[in-house]
């Protein structure tokens, strides 16, 4: 059995804290250590990271791959020492379940208008509102159709929503009782969006896609789910389309800066739930499982592999 | 076309001022009228009720149908002047997925403490906790598998819940991806539910179910989720096991007395999420349509109908 070597490094999660144990358990051919613990910078082949620092990869001359914790590598993608090799994320389903049952629970949280009833609940009012109920009052749009958008919709679907998708491509074939729209249709797509959930890639195309123009698109009302990463968003032009009262409300789940600043106007807001990046993260299990599977498509004949003459195989 | 003429009467709700323009528009060969507005008794073919009051049927000799405006009839079924024609309910398939979406609304929040996040949100606290997202940490039973207990449990399977329903047969076939027990099971159903959404029908045999004993029966740190009847719960026992710490917390739509009395401890309580009935209504055309579906059934000859005589057809 080939032997691995690998850092576990990142600039905001003690990641050894989580995947130690896992890969112990889970792929006892790994070795996996903190930086400070590297003996031969020369023997490692791959770095597990999520937000790595911009020298993060500088020490490792022979790297052969890099693994996202995370769903996301856009971090990884902007760091300026990463060599050219393969970066993996993780696609993990049960993490995309996770997304699925979030984005639910605040689409009902916005067309029920469930803080409503908390509220009430305070003063003991029994304020009954009823008639506005029917899933099929809320047409919902799902910007990107990974394995996280296609949970979401599959979900919300199941529970009587109208779901248009938003992908670069038509899905092939299409998903039943979804629709989908391509991003050459993105106008019309959000001009019948009224709860709009984003979990998009963060790409130069899609950063600070979430701003007043996009926002003037969708209907009178509109409410937004803000799944994907903080630099889609241009948090200002958020607060005042929800001031103007354009639109009813919004959940964010990322934000540009992590943790968010006790002193942001989003805390307060009266249309915005805050949640601290919590919708969902990869079973630690997904984790060692995806780098097992990125390692054995490295492993090809010792003739090809010059940095494994330095490891024990 | 035959026509038919009913009354439309409820002790709780105005029904004329929700069904009037329905009936009108919908069913243009039903007359449907108030109590104080029917000259001849005798002509009157059916009511339209939720809450009878005790002598609601009492002035219509030649009633052949109720009709209720809702997906329960318990109330009527316990009307003593209620005489021997079918009664029917709603089944709305649109309803059923309001319910759905209720239910997964109600198990987010208790499976990932959304609830915890607000409070966090109103310190300016980024109170990150992950790691118990994944949907198959929490194992869902749902009582009662009619179009409601369908529903959610379609719904909750798709956002990766696991799903167990409980009736008195066995569905024939079973539910791909849901598991299915019997009432003869109940013990088990409950020693295996984390979070028990509750969609039964009111009858002497679930009156007072969801009390101590049931509770007793579930693990630690279970949630119940209430959608049922107010009769079928035991206020006092739930407030005392969610005061033990057995139960982790309740949603409540449904209550004994509605409005729910302002002195209600209920309010209050930090583990209960109280709604003021409001997880479902029918569509107005779906109780249009059963009302119609019903007649229809009715429709017979004429000689069979001794109430048409004194009717206009």
């Amino acid at each position: 059995m080939t032997r691995w070597t690998g850092v576990a490094t990142c600039s905001v999660i003690d990641l050894m804290h989580y995947f130690a144990e896992p890969f112990a358990q889970g792929a006892p051919e790994i070795t996996l250590l903190p930086p400070e613990r590297v003996d031969d910078p020369r023997a490692v082949d791959f770095v597990l990271t999520f937000n790595p620092a911009d020298d993060t990869f500088t020490p490792y001359p022979n790297l052969r791959a890099v693994f996202s914790a995370g769903a996301g590598t856009d971090a990884i993608m902007g760091c300026p020492s990463l060599p050219d090799v393969p970066v993996h994320r993780v696609e993990d389903p049960d993490q995309a379940l996770q997304m699925a049952g979030f984005a639910a629970f605040h689409v009902v949280w916005h067309h029920r208008r469930m803080g409503d009833f908390l509220a009430a609940q305070n003063r003991h009012d029994w304020a009954r509102r009823v008639g506005d109920q029917s899933p099929t009052l809320r047409r919902i749009g799902v910007m990107g159709y990974g394995l996280m958008g296609r949970a979401i919709a599959n979900g919300l679907a199941a529970l009587g929503y109208r779901v248009t998708t938003l992908s670069r491509k038509r899905p092939d074939p299409a998903t039943r009782g979804i629709s989908h729209m391509t991003t050459d249709q993105i106008d019309a797509f959000l001009g019948q969006t009224d709860i709009l959930i984003n979990v998009l890639p963060l790409t130069p195309q899609t950063t600070g896609l979430l701003a007043a123009p996009l926002f003037a698109a969708l209907p009178q009302g509109a409410a937004l789910i803000q799944l994907g990463r903080g630099a889609h968003l241009v948090e200002n032009d958020l607060i005042a389309a929800l001031d103007s009262g354009h639109l009813s409300g919004a959940s964010l789940d990322v934000f540009d800066t992590e943790p968010l600043s006790a002193s942001s106007p989003l805390w307060d807001h009266p249309g915005i739930f805050v949640t601290p990046h919590v919708a969902s993260t990869p079973q630690h299990r997904a984790v060692v499982e995806n780098v097992r599977r990125g390692l054995g498509k490295l492993d090809t004949p010792v003739g090809l592999q010059p940095a494994s003459a330095s490891r024990a195989t």
